[in-house]
């Protein structure tokens, strides 16, 4: 059976800087699962109706279509039971949201407001007028202003990690000896920034670098290898 | 095998207000193992020399000492392994020192702004001059100083609370649909604040109240009927 996962993307297709999206492609990797990989634009509400909603990652596995990353996690998890695991048991799926809730709530908040007019620039010219307006509505101010000064908040943001951060002073990955969903969470968060900025977050002396800079090299380097900014 | 459990005591020895005490009080539970519970002060260093440090908890076990709240849950994970799990398998365990770690370096020194002087009205008077002395040194401010105006803190700290919230939302304990070490390891800050203080940090409509209040209810009111404050 194949899967197709709908992936967000920039003016060019293999620009892919959802951290939704990157958290279940890492997810399909560690499952030993390929997946057509389609680009999709905020817009394209229309490609993923059959979901009933308008935001990606979406897949398609084996014509069931699938939404939420949290939702297609567990879909893998279930569905590849025999394959390497997420989450490391019943336990680990329960703590896991914890970590999503952690990262969706704590550390993308304070990252956005380091790359947001980073992503606009890198959007395709069909998603620019769209993301402009959601966006100044939501924060309530301009791309431009909401991302200015982002050079004063950078300590507080590295000093907003110290939870990762003592976590990986005593293993190499959130899930221990080996990565797990949830080191998939907070990785997606780093490559979104990678993907559209190159504001360097972290200095190389910190853990979570040496962390970033393990789980770059996963699955042959896959999230290297992808259209970004080494920095 | 009898197991015995040093925790920190206030001037009345039954008020036993240590956070990193009670996630082993519980986790003791969890596993359906029977303890003698030795109060203890601050200043007793000598009655715990044997782990070689001076901080609780501190167990022993059929004659083996082991210390510190993560090495014990580990200790007790392993050594009675055919008892109900903390952590739900080798995923839990991982991910559970992150939910360590945020506790540990976010809501305990949020929470200690709240309630440091409140703990030292209840100390034994042994303890009052080292704590004032060793906590004044730290925070570099009077015990008086440190917790005035918590009142203005407490929307902040409310708001702090949200990874927790929307985790909550979802299932009733962070260990899914049963309590894990996650769970103790949270609820132990509660616990500190509610043995020594008498300050309403939740709001009864709070998902957070409402999993505090399962948890009190956990092994027939266990933490309930611990010397207090019901606030």
């Amino acid at each position: 059976m194949s899967i197709t996962l709908y992936e967000l993307a920039g003016a060019e297709p293999d620009r892919r800087f959802s951290p939704y999206c990157w958290r279940i492609r890492m997810a399909l990797s560690h499952k030993g699962l390929d997946a057509e990989r389609i680009p999709w634009r905020l817009t394209e509400k229309d490609k993923i109706a059959a979901t009933g909603q308008g935001r990606v990652p979406v897949i398609v596995d084996g014509g069931k279509w699938v939404n939420d990353s949290w939702t297609i996690a567990q879909h893998l998890e279930d569905t590849y039971a025999d394959r390497p695991s997420l989450f490391g048991g019943f336990g680990g799926r329960a703590t896991s949201r914890f970590i999503q809730s952690w990262t969706d709530g704590f550390l993308h908040p304070g990252l956005i407001r380091l790359v947001l007019l980073d992503i606009f620039k890198h959007l395709d010219d069909r998603d620019r007028d769209y993301f402009r307006k959601s966006r100044e509505e939501r924060f309530g101010t301009t791309l431009e202003n909401f991302q200015s000064g982002r050079e004063e908040r950078l300590p507080a943001f590295r000093q907003s990690l110290q939870p990762l951060r003592t976590t990986l002073e005593a293993e190499p990955f959130l899930g221990g000896d080996r990565p797990l969903y949830g080191d998939y969470i907070v990785f997606g968060a780093f490559m979104w920034a990678r993907s559209i900025s190159d504001f360097k977050l972290l200095e190389p002396n910190d853990t979570v670098y040496a962390w970033r800079e393990r789980m770059l090299d996963l699955f042959g380097g896959l999230a290297r290898q992808a259209k970004g900014y080494a920095v």
